[in-house]
């Protein structure tokens, strides 16, 4: 270390960890993506203000050389930590469970982007294509980097508007996650022949055939040794949380590179590791929140605001280019997964919500489009593009979707909406004996008895299952197991509360002390998802949970719900989703 | 990011964090330090052992140039948190508190061991010395590092021998603190004019004023400042630990860029931050936690295993100068800290604890000597020298001091060793009605009027007092708060279990179950210590707390003491603390 380049890294790495954080919590408040405000300061910081204007300045601060070096190991680290927490996020066992229907949607949902992007490939001039110019491969990546979803992004805004584990949310996630692995694979693959400029059938097809190896040993024999290993490092009381975490960043920085020797790019093998290692049951929730909270507030805004330090983004602004990507891209994964979810069986409203989900990209892209610069795959115009389409679509997801699913005409029939009256017509139980999520569920379901009669077997069984396909616990104290039953006419409600709490296994990581047991006729994903909403909208602020956990009658849980319900009815629940990576 | 830089980069952190965290935790199984194992990774990987047998896949693994630039970027980085974390050990409170008898032993164990660093610099032979051949500064140096105390080594002894929280435990902290700070505050004035290899006056008075006032800027008004953010950000509940994490990231870059800046080095600045913003009380446990988890697992492995990638640490093995700088290390903390102890009052076995405590060096003089040896201020034999001192040192803490304070023949006195009589003699409460500390603590001093009487209040005042000085949660439920009460012939002890526990301020977090009232007689610091750990000892093990935690009756309660303190009677308590850092 020596002390002049080492100064010179400390005080980029103090300025732009700075700046980013501080810009992206204004972005946040002014409910912009928190990447934006780290891209701009890069934009602020880079070739597009700051060397503007003061170009000594700017120098001075971002000298090249060795402190360049030393920045850009640490934004190596995070960019392949990025990607592990993105492949945290991948649930294999849902992808598997819900895998038939989503399936369908996947596939659309790559193929009509990869078409969008074929055409986009084929149609541009030569001077948009970056320095290898070659029209097959941009056309290719293109149509890749169209395909891309941003689970995380997509995950917010769900969880944001009550849907996330409604059986819309959980086709969009599942659907976002296949997306995910197919996109960055093929992504990956075509880095490798990329940065020769030229594409080398025999190098590409090694490439699919170690990549697809790959990740084929780790998602199924290193996904049960992992799962091994951790329960082995969990057992050991003292300090498992931290080997666990040594361990996490070992595999990750292994597979990295692995993928990177191989010839496709580091991330890809962080991502693989993230899928592999998030799936395992014994990574506890605790050390995901560690590592997320590290990235995202660590690492991430460095890496985010380094980009735009050697891009020029008002030179290489090119207003009609940004518009085609937008439309196109927007276009094609509407067409791709709308389509593909109406052919599923949904309502042309949902089917449309599913389209504008998955049409968000986020970080994820950003991501992309980084690397494909770097590979010189892209020039910087086609990059600003990517970058404003990311930026663009994930804005548009949250609203679209609130607009779709919560249209003000389906509101007209209040009985639906009113969580107070579906509580009153259905069971109250003021203190749950439970300590299980399933016992739980039975003793709401058999307090039903009354309402539904020998609906009541049928109902817990098909409750039970859907519990098992994806926990409903919606964090906030809140769980809503739920199911459709077959005979019902209406929906039906039990309400159950519980000091102690009950475990639904809520993304807080909380149990659940307010359980609404919800019981809906079938085929009904409209009502579903008005029903749950309107459940969940009822707890939705503290205050409201706090009244009704005092609730010691039916009439105390219903006049709290009421009172909480009329000061509530007329707003919709704002995304916060947008705010986030 | 070129894709081969990126491989090497990748590849050797993978390799340096993987290797490094198998043999740490090997080390650790075996009863050595976790840095033992962490600096054999770089003995193992670099020119003592891979270079010799196999040159070529050493060069391959770990190639000069961009790669290493990049590592050195992680390096950096690391060591800069790692200070962090150490300053985040100071408490100015306990300092300020307590300053009085601890600046008299502070102020011995600094002036000791520089007497004996000074002594050592000027009897070496000059082929010891660095390269820059000045007697003096490695004389000073010498001094300074002879001076250092490991805190994190005292803290955990002090914890794993139950004396944490008494007044001799308290003692050593302090005294540890003001140590470190002004051992950090010299080292970083010594390294400005060491660069040049001369000392010059004016470099040297420039650099202790802008040194000292960073110091006194950081810790009075910054500590208030960051104290205030501090407070603001939490009032946000949204996200308010990632703010934090970033605003502490971006404080410690900038507070090291500006140390490194006035030419003393990055690491004061991250550990006067870590001071700075460790006093602050709305710095949350689960905080702290996720940076102390992050930086031991992720980022110290990766530090210390590069540090011998770069020294033979065979061929600059010098059995004579290791022996001589660890007797001398040694006589000069014992004498100046035992001294010091001594003359406060305390008996000459406590003193000799108190002097074996803050003679483990630990980590932070490794820290030391690594700055060092690249400032060329020492050769690779004295660097060498240290890191064995260091770790000799901090091996010896913990039998000493257990030798010295559980000596066998005082264990005769059995009474004094028995939990269980203390309580029979005492009262018990198995439901506690209070829900704070100090309601805790009258509730239980109430109960003992029948045993002493008109001495309640006094010792009430006493106990509260001594509560605010520094909360006796000892975390895994207990708490422990005692005092002297002048007028007291024998120990007097009211045990109080609470279902829903009391926040005793425990460093696990954890509100406390078992909850010892402890009255001393005066001027008792053998039997305090020995009752302490008696009562300490008695809850061991879980099986004992939850066997305690359901008597509902003193009779209960005596009888699960009993039958417990039957079982580990003769068992000293396994120091674990060698184990970490």
């Amino acid at each position: 270390m020596h002390g002049h380049d080492a100064l010179s890294f400390l005080l980029a790495l103090a300025t732009l960890l700075g700046v980013a954080r501080l810009l992206g919590e204004l972005a946040r408040a002014v409910g912009l993506p928190l990447v934006v405000g780290e891209l701009l300061t890069g934009i602020l910081l880079g070739p597009t203000v700051l060397k503007r204007l003061f170009p000594a300045a700017q120098t001075w601060l971002f000298p090249t050389g060795t402190a360049a070096d030393m920045l850009s190991g640490y934004t190596t680290f995070s960019v392949v930590l990025l990607l592990v927490v993105a492949g945290l996020e991948i649930d294999l066992g849902v992808v598997r469970r819900r895998g038939r229907s989503a399936l369908t949607v996947a596939a659309l949902g790559i193929a009509m982007p990869l078409v969008g992007g074929l055409v986009l490939g084929f149609a541009v001039p030569d001077s948009v294509l970056g320095a290898t110019q070659n029209r097959t491969l941009f056309a290719l990546f293109m149509g890749v980097a169209l395909s891309i979803s941003a689970l995380p992004v997509i995950a917010k805004t769900l969880l944001d508007l009550g849907l996330f584990k409604t059986d819309v949310g959980l086709l969009v996630m599942t659907v976002a996650m296949l997306d995910d692995l197919v996109g960055w694979m093929a992504f990956s693959i075509l880095l490798g022949p990329m940065r020769g400029g030229r594409v080398e059938v025999a190098i590409l097809v090694r490439t699919i055939v170690l990549a697809a190896t790959f990740a084929l040993v780790c998602l199924f024999p290193g996904r049960r040794l992992v799962d091994w290993v951790l329960g082995a490092l969990e057992r050991s009381p003292d300090h498992a949380p931290g080997r666990i975490l040594s361990f996490v960043a070992v595999l990750a920085m292994l597979g990295a590179s692995f993928t990177q020797a191989i010839g496709i790019h580091a991330v890809l093998g962080g991502f693989i590791v993230g899928a592999m290692v998030g799936d395992s049951k014994r990574l506890r929730e605790r050390t995901r929140l560690t590592i997320h909270q590290f990235v995202t507030n660590i690492f991430a805004p460095v890496f985010f605001a380094s980009v735009a330090l050697r891009v020029d983004f008002v030179k290489s602004f090119d207003l009609v280019l940004c518009v085609v990507v937008f439309v196109v891209a927007t276009l094609a994964k509407l067409v791709g997964c709308a389509g593909g979810a109406r052919l599923t069986g949904l309502g042309w409203r949902e089917s449309l919500a599913v389209g504008f989900g998955l049409n968000a990209r986020g970080a994820m892209e950003i991501i992309l489009a980084i690397l494909a610069r770097e590979a010189k795959l892209i020039d910087d115009r086609v990059f600003v593009a990517l970058v404003t389409m990311a930026v663009g679509t994930s804005l548009l997801a949250g609203p679209m979707m609130k607009r779709l699913l919560y249209a003000p005409k389906l509101d007209s029939n209040a009985m639906l909406d009113d969580a107070a009256r579906l509580v009153n017509d259905g069971a109250f139980i003021p203190s749950l004996k439970a300590t299980t999520s399933a016992h739980a569920i039975e003793e709401l379901g058999r307090a039903l008895t009354e309402t539904i009669g020998e609906l009541v077997e049928p109902a817990l069984i098909s409750v039970l299952e859907r519990e098992l396909d994806a926990p409903t616990g919606l964090g906030d104290d809140v769980a809503i197991p739920h199911a459709a039953v077959e005979g019902l006419a209406r929906p039906v409600v039990a309400l159950g509360l519980s000091r102690a709490g009950v475990d639904f296994d809520a993304p807080d990581g909380r149990p659940a002390r307010i359980v609404f047991l919800l019981l809906l006729p079938p085929k009904a994903y409209e009502n579903e998802i008005r029903v749950l909403a309107a459940l969940a909208r009822s707890v939705f602020d503290a205050a409201a949970r706090e009244s009704l956990l005092r609730a010691q009658t039916l009439e105390d849980a219903v006049h709290s719900l009421e009172e909480h319900g009329r000061r509530i009815r007329d707003r919709v629940p704002r995304t916060r989703s947008l705010a986030d990576l």
